[in-house]
């Protein structure tokens, strides 16, 4: 096995889509999958039946591979464990978890096991548990993200350091001269989320696609970081939470404000204020609601221009 | 006027040292300036005579240009920059402040300005105000930071989206290929203070030196983020903060715990459990103290090697 994310996964780009809760249903991983990049269905947001008909429906809207991601905190992890291997998934994303517990049990199963991580000690743990691929994902992420807080600038060339594995960036990546950023910093491939959050194929509320295409820099915060760091847009149940916090709100008065179902209704039914907003920083640079097909296109034209302007008399140092 | 930052400032190699309190004396000015790069004496914790004397001394060790870093909220600002005016500094590096009260005073008297921005509407103002070059200086760097968090990752090409003026970026870059990423990105040249903190010349304590060497990822932290963020090794001070901070203290009583001439005692007088001491994320990738000769070689060596390698099939999309 070459160190190439493209023959690992069996795909042509090097660009996998992140499999975010209630944003990456069949639709979007199958359309992302059609355009020779990884498309993943985000179990995360899914109860087990609705799960296996997304992968079903899934393998109807494409033959090119895809897969799933996985976040090992999920109640009824087993049901869906089994919905991957009856229904034939060859690609899993693992995530907030420890990657020892079913690494081998995949690998036995003929799956490809990737694990996303905030830092080089959790990177250094999932190789040593045998997954085939680490994904290492910046502090300016979207959505739930690690506690020390390390940006993707940072943590690409210290995790590169300590692994020998392909190694996949995420957070902060949306455009193609990010994707060669983070392969300069010792990346093999990139992981986005943000950008295909914003594309029409994402099951996402329109609501919520066009708050990404608002924001600006500034837009987004890491919040709960006692409960479970996530990054959100500052509306108003973010503004809610933070005074809050700053007022020093236990960590159960948090999870009380926090309630239940708060994802849900920002992102899938576009409750705007009173809805968690889950989006990168990267947002900042996302303009418009694209397709999948045309978002690919413009990073792989970007990438193959600023790789030829590579040459140019700007990069030259004598 | 090219986009140059090397016609800018009259340098070699678009590389500036950071102008950190109590790490950037003449010492280590002179040292960066002699090897083809921009050296900056650290005004922010020096008295008048003492800043007069740094300045003195930088050039009878350098013939090469040399600049300032000046903090706009110091007290005795106007007694600063007189001794600019009357020692002939032709560049000053200004933050945390207003560009706009003194860019044209400066240039009246022929001299360069860049403004230090943690932001997007802070370098929109800063390029309004008429400042030469705008240094965008992410979340990941150590020391007083912005309060939108935004990381070198997505704010340098947000940045470079809005302004026209050349773009230098900070946070997070100790290494060649880090400079690269950071070009690709948008930036015309790159600063760092991190890195030349661990240098020989460097007039910070050992003991302090030697924590940036032993930090791993997730080392620092960003903290004080009401009264005013700043980025510290976790220490014992860190921890008193942060605990205070988490049981809800006030402002006023953060203040009270931070008190005076924290920085001083942890970075200059080497008290690694009392004093604050400030360094970026990127002290994770400082794995030794070296010359500011060495340093700067070994960055162009690897930026070097990384632009050559760009033709290389790892890079290569079909």
């Amino acid at each position: 096995m070459s160190g190439k994310i493209t023959e690992l996964f069996n795909i042509k780009y090097p660009i996998i889509q992140g499999g975010m809760i209630w944003n990456s249903g069949w639709r979007l991983a199958a359309a992302v999958s059609n355009s020779g990049c990884l498309g993943l269905i985000g179990a995360g947001s899914m109860h087990p039946a609705i799960f296996k008909e997304h992968i079903q429906k899934c393998k109807k809207a494409t033959n090119k591979p895809f897969g799933v991601n996985l976040p090992m905190i999920y109640p009824q992890i087993d049901e869906l464990i089994q919905i991957i291997i009856d229904e034939d998934v060859k690609i899993v994303f693992t995530s907030a978890g420890n990657p020892k517990i079913y690494t081998s049990f995949f690998h036995q199963n003929g799956i490809r096991v990737a694990h996303v991580v905030p830092g080089v000690k959790f990177a250094m743990k999932a190789q040593e548990a045998g997954v085939d691929a680490i994904v290492a994902e910046g502090f300016e992420a979207g959505g739930h993200n690690g506690k020390d807080e390390t940006t993707t600038f940072c943590l690409i060339p210290m995790v590169k350091k300590e692994i020998t594995i392909p190694l996949i960036a995420a957070g902060g990546i949306a455009t193609g001269k990010g994707m060669l950023g983070a392969m300069i910093l010792g990346a093999d491939g990139i992981q986005m989320g943000s950008r295909f959050a914003a594309s029409l194929e994402a099951s996402s509320h329109e609501n919520f696609k066009n708050e990404i295409v608002k924001a600006k820099d500034g837009a987004t915060m890491l919040t709960l970081k006692e409960v479970t760091p996530v990054r959100l847009i500052k509306n108003k149940f973010f503004n809610q939470i933070q005074e809050a916090i700053i007022n020093g709100a236990s960590i159960e008065e948090q999870q009380k404000i926090l309630g239940k179902g708060r994802a849900k209704k920002g992102m899938f039914e576009g409750e705007l204020e009173d809805g968690e907003l889950e989006i990168g920083q990267v947002a900042g640079l996302i303009d418009s609601i694209e397709s999948v097909k045309k978002i690919i296109e413009d990073i792989l034209i970007e990438y193959k221009e600023a790789l030829s302007d590579m040459n140019s008399e700007k990069y030259c140092i004598l």
